[in-house]
C-alpha cells in the first residue's frame, strides 16, 4: 500500500513548528529535520523517540545550513559541497537513530536542497553519492516526475535504490513536476479533489496536469504536511480514504 | 608504544587555523572537529581523507555549539543535552568517515565541554552513555588525573573502554589536572623539561606536579598541538625523541 | 502611570513565537529582541513597524548570542564582552528605528544576560557603560531589588539613567529578587492576588514577599508577557484593572 | 588625491584573517566587517580602535548572513530583506564606532551582495534606500563600471551619494566590470602594469579593457587587499607610488 510521508522535527531551540506529536500516529514515514534548515540534536532526539513509539520509518531530512530561511532559500553549493552536507546530516541523524534502537531508512532533502536535486543531475547524482557511500546504504526518495526513468537509470548507476514520491493536494505540470504555489489551482483544496488524485495515483498511476493531460505517475509515497490544525485534519481524512479503500500490500 | 594525539580539523569556511598538512605525518590520532566549535561539513572531509592518507587513526572531537567561542565558554547543558550534542557531532563525522572508507577510532570532547567532562560525574555519565550508545562503540579519551580509578569504574559500568591522555608540555597539579594556564611555569618550554616528562610518563608512569609531588599517571597517549610553527617543531622533536628511545610495542 | 513592558519580537526566520499583534495594543514599552537570542532583520523591522503603530516606546531587548538556547543559558562572557554584545545589538536596532523614523526608548536586556547583570555590578556596569556611550544615551531597564539604591549610585557615576521594573504575577523573595519559578508559589495565578501586588506596588511602592516581609519596591514599569493566548488575556485583565483604578499621570 | 579602501576585520572569533595592524597605517578607507559574513563585536571592537588610532576613515561592509561562505556564496533575498540585512549591520557598526568616539563614513557591501548590487537595479536600490534611511547618511561606494551615470541618478532620486570604486591590479571588461578571476591575465601581478593602471586611472580617467579597449573610469577610491605579507607588499608600494608621483588635493 501507498506510504503517508511526512516532514517533522522541525522546531528548533525554544521555537516550535508542527504538529509532531498529532501526526505521527497517522503516517508511516516521517521526513525529519537534522539541524540544518530546522531542529537541533535535542528536537532530534525526541522526535526520533516519537517515531520509535509510532512504528513510522524514519527518513533523514537534510537541508542548506540555513536556519534564516528554512532551508528555502536558494543558496550556491557545488556537487562536492552538496555530498558534504547530505553526508553530515545524515550521519548525526543516523548516531540519534542508534542511541535509540533504531535506524535510518531512506533519505528525502528539503526544501531549495530538493528543488536543486529536481533540475540538475550532478546535484542529484552528489546526493547519491552521498548515501551510496554510506556504510548501511539507504534509499533516497524524489518527486516521481517525467525524469523518472532516467533517474532511475542515474541511481542504479551509483548503486541506490530510489522511493518515489507523489503529491496528493498539489496540482502536476506537464512535466510533472509541481505547478507553483504562486499559480491559482495549484494547491488542491477540496477534499473529493484530493480523493480523485490519489485513486488516480494508487489505482491508476496516473495524474491529470493542470492543463488537463494525463501524466504517469509511478508513486511509492504520497507527500503529506502537518504544519498547523487544518493540515492535520487533511492528513486524518486521506488516511481514512486510504486505509479503507485500498488493499494493504 | 605511547601515542601522540593531536587537535586538527579545526579551520571553519575561508578561516585556516592549524598546520594540519604539516603536523599529520607526526601523529598517531587525530582528534578532528565536527561543526560544533569549529569545522565545517567540507573541512571535515579534508581532514579525513588526510587522516586516511597518513595511515593516522580518527578521533571525533566535539565541541559546544558555539563557533564564536571556540568551544572554549563554558555554557549550561544538563546532562541530557551534553549526550545529544555528542551524539549528533560523532555521527556527522561518522558519515564522512563512512565515505572515506575509515571510521572513528575514539571520542575526545574539546575544550569548556572536556573541561566539564573532567569536573563532573554526571556529565562524564552522559559523554560515556552517548559512546556506549552508538552502534560501533569506541573509546573515550579522558585526563589520566587522579580520578582515574573511580573514572575506570564508571566506564565499566557503561561498558565504554577508555583511553587515558598525559601531556608533555603541561606542569600538573597535585591532583593529576594541569595547572591552570595562567599560572606561572604551567607550561614547559624547555625542550630537555619536555623529554623529561616524556620519559617520567613513559618509563615510571609518574610526573613530577608543580609543587614537586610524584603522581601516578597512566597514559595511553601524549597530547600535543600543531597550533603554530612554534608548536610543529616542538612536535616533531617530541615525536624524534619517542621514536628514539623507546621500543615500539 | 506605571507602565507595561513586554517582551516581543522574539520569531526567529520562519518560527514564530509570542501573540505580537494582539498583545501590541495593550502595552507601553516593547522589549524588541535583537538577533542573538531570537529575531533576525525581517523580523525587528516588522516588530518596530507594529510598534509604531501602535505608539508604543521601543526597547533594546539585547540577549547572548545563542539562538539555540534563547538566551536563557548561562555563558561566560567577560565584562568587555558584554559591553560589545550590548552595544552591537542596540545599534542593529536603532539603524532599523531610524529607517521606520523613531528610535530607541530604553534598553532592557534579556534571560541570562539579564540575570548576570543584576547578579554581578561588573556585568551591571558594562551594560551602564555600553549605554552611556551611545550618541543618544537611553535609560537601563533592571530590576527593582534590594540592591535599587546602590544601583542608582553606580548609575550616577556613569552618567546612565534608570528605569525599574516589578513583576504582577511573580511572588518576590525577601531581596526583592523574584523566587524561582522551580518554587511552588512563585508565579501568581489568580486575578485577585496579581490585582493585590499590583495595587500594593502602585499605591505603596511595596511587596509582600513570600515569606510575608514587606518590600520597598519603586517601579517605572511592570513587566508583563504574551507568550500565549492565556498569557494575552491576563494581559488584557492587568491592563484594564491599572486603567479603572489610577489615575493618568 | 585618490584614496585606497581595503577590506579589514574579517576574522572571526579565534580565527584570524588578514594583516590589519600592518596594512592599516598605508590606506585611507577601511571596509570594516560587521558579524554576518565575518567578524563578532569583540573584532568590530578592535578594528574600529586601530581604524581611529590610524586616523582611517571607517565604512561598514555588510555582507549576507553566510559565515560558512563569508559572504561569497549567491543567495537569493527580495529587496526589502536587502535593505533589512544592510541596516542591522550598518547600525551595529555604527553603536560600536559611536563608543569610540567616531562614526561611519560610507557604506560598501561585500562580495555577493555587493555583485548583486552591480548586477540588480533593485538590490542596488534597496542598499540605496537602507544608507539613505539613516539618520546620518553617508555614501554608498559602488563599482565605477559603464553604468556609473545611470546609477548616479538613481542615486540622486534616492538622495544618497555615492562614491565610486576602481582596481588597480585588476583587468577590466569592456563594460567597466572586473573579468573574472578565472579568466587568465584577470589579475595584473606586474608592478609596472599596476602602476600604468593606476597612472592611467588618476590621470586620465580611464582604463584599458582586456579587449585593448580605452574605458572611462571615473573613480574616487581604488580598492585594494591585505590577505597576506604578500598582497600587504603591494600596497605599500602602490601607497608609495601614488604619494610619490600624484599632487595631494
Amino acid at each position: 500500500m501507498i506510504k503517508l510521508n511526512c516532514d517533522l522535527g522541525e522546531s528548533y531551540g525554544a521555537w516550535k513548528m508542527g504538529t509532531d506529536e498529532q501526526i505521527m500516529p497517522y503516517i508511516d514515514m516521517a521526513n525529519i529535520a537534522c539541524g540544518f534548515h530546522a531542529s537541533d540534536p535535542f528536537i532530534m532526539d525526541k522526535t526520533v523517540k516519537l517515531a520509535v513509539q509510532n512504528n513510522v520509518t524514519i527518513g533523514a531530512h537534510p537541508g542548506y545550513p540555513d536556519l534564516l530561511g528554512f532551508g528555502r532559500r536558494d543558496m550556491s553549493f557545488n556537487a562536492d559541497e552538496i555530498r558534504q552536507l547530505v553526508l553530515y546530516q545524515v550521519g548525526a541523524l543516523q548516531a540519534i537513530c542508534e542511541a535509540n534502537g533504531t535506524k535510518i531508512g531512506y533519505v528525502k532533502p528539503h526544501g531549495a536542497l530538493y528543488n536543486t536535486m529536481m533540475k540538475s543531475k550532478s546535484q542529484l547524482t552528489a546526493i547519491m553519492q552521498a548515501v551510496a557511500s554510506l556504510k548501511d546504504p539507504v534509499p533516497l526518495m524524489i518527486l516521481a516526475n517525467a525524469d523518472a526513468e532516467e533517474n532511475k537509470q542515474l541511481a542504479e548507476k551509483h548503486s541506490v535504490s530510489l522511493l518515489f514520491e507523489a503529491f496528493a493536494d498539489r496540482r502536476y505540470a506537464d512535466d510533472g513536476n509541481l505547478t507553483s504555489r504562486a499559480l491559482e489551482g495549484s494547491v488542491l483544496e477540496n477534499e473529493n479533489d484530493i480523493q480523485d488524485q490519489i485513486k488516480s495515483l494508487i489505482t491508476d498511476k496516473q495524474a491529470i496536469s493542470i492543463s488537463g493531460n494525463t501524466l504517469s505517475v509511478h508513486a511509492d509515497t504520497l507527500c503529506v504536511h502537518g504544519d498547523n490544525v487544518q493540515a492535520l485534519e487533511s492528513v486524518k481524512s486521506i488516511r481514512k480514504f486510504i486505509d479503507a479503500n485500498f488493499t494493504k500490500s
